[in-house]
């Protein structure tokens, strides 16, 4: 006889395919769910599955929205010819947690990686350059992450788009604030010195 | 504009509800499952929906089943006046792995715990108790955790059954299997050493 029944072996398997989630999380977590009254439990299904039908990517940035166009690229006053470019919805979240850019986005939905095979056809970089053209964009933002993919996607778009006249800005390298210069890795120093600015 | 659009803000919430999960570890599990396909989306809530409703008290034990009673109290040879008695239904998954026990549980759905104002009523002694004569028991293990609620709890039912002439049992204490003596606290290696036996 199995250890587990097979109700509660089911919830383990779906939840260990859940990233950072091992089987033993998932099976104490199929516990907990098991002992939750039926109600809470449709609510939590419910969220995850309605949720998931609901979500759809914008047409215009590639953002997670309900309607289409996402709330951001439906507010005309965000169409200011900037674009700020990032690898996936999250880092859109990020940035307007900041409350301060007030352009609109555009979603990669992943990061050029050879050594994964995902080349520039893979993710939205023909719709970044269509965009380019059709909304008069000046500036163009690469907010991708600072490792090695992220620069590499982000010299990559930046070539691309250089000859059609279209200004590229890299967001700066530095210390987080906050952040400690004894314990900043050197590269991450020499980029804070070279990016220095006059005070 | 809230940073994340209401699937993604529900899915967070409701995740964060379980245990060990926060909010941040609840918003990257969201953005996870809406990148991901439908499908795989139904799978899991599926799971954790139609499990949960599958999910029984068994009428005799109370372990989590499927059918009642359970496929261990349907099992003749397991009646064999041996109970083991058990805090909740993952312990009676980790004396099943043990592949040695071969009598029947019972789940006592709680500890006693006056600090929490759980007191006898508010688990399931009297079920036990009915059992004890009932099924005619000679001997009951108590499987509690080795921590102060789980002794009370054991030492409390003890006192209760002995009465009744049957045979009140502990499971050990001392080293965990693979343990090292210098890393082990003053308390567990007294258990150890009150417990030595004859090699």
């Amino acid at each position: 006889m199995a250890e587990q029944i097979e109700p509660i072996s089911r919830m383990q398997q779906q939840l260990a395919r859940l990233p950072g989630i091992g089987n033993k999380t998932a099976l104490r977590l199929a516990y907990h769910i098991a002992s939750q009254p039926e109600d809470q439990v449709r609510e939590l299904a419910a969220a995850l599955w309605q949720g998931r039908k609901a979500i759809h990517y914008c047409s215009v940035c590639g953002n997670y929205t309900v309607n289409d166009p996402c709330p951001i690229c439906s507010t005309p006053e965000r169409h200011n010819g900037i674009i700020c470019v990032v690898k996936d919805p999250r880092d859109v979240a990020a940035m307007e947690r900041m409350h301060e850019y007030k352009g609109t986005y555009h979603v990669l939905h992943g990061i050029l990686s050879p050594m994964n095979g995902i080349g520039p056809d893979d993710i939205r970089i023909n719709e970044l350059v269509e965009r380019i053209e059709k909304e008069q964009i000046k500036e163009v933002i690469m907010a991708t992450n600072p490792d090695i993919e992220g620069e590499a996607t982000a010299n990559y778009i930046a070539r691309l788009l250089k000859p059609r006249g279209v200004l590229v800005s890299r967001i700066a390298h530095g210390l987080p604030v906050g952040g400690d210069l004894e314990y900043t890795d050197e590269v991450t120093l020499s980029r804070a010195v070279s990016g220095r600015r006059e005070m």
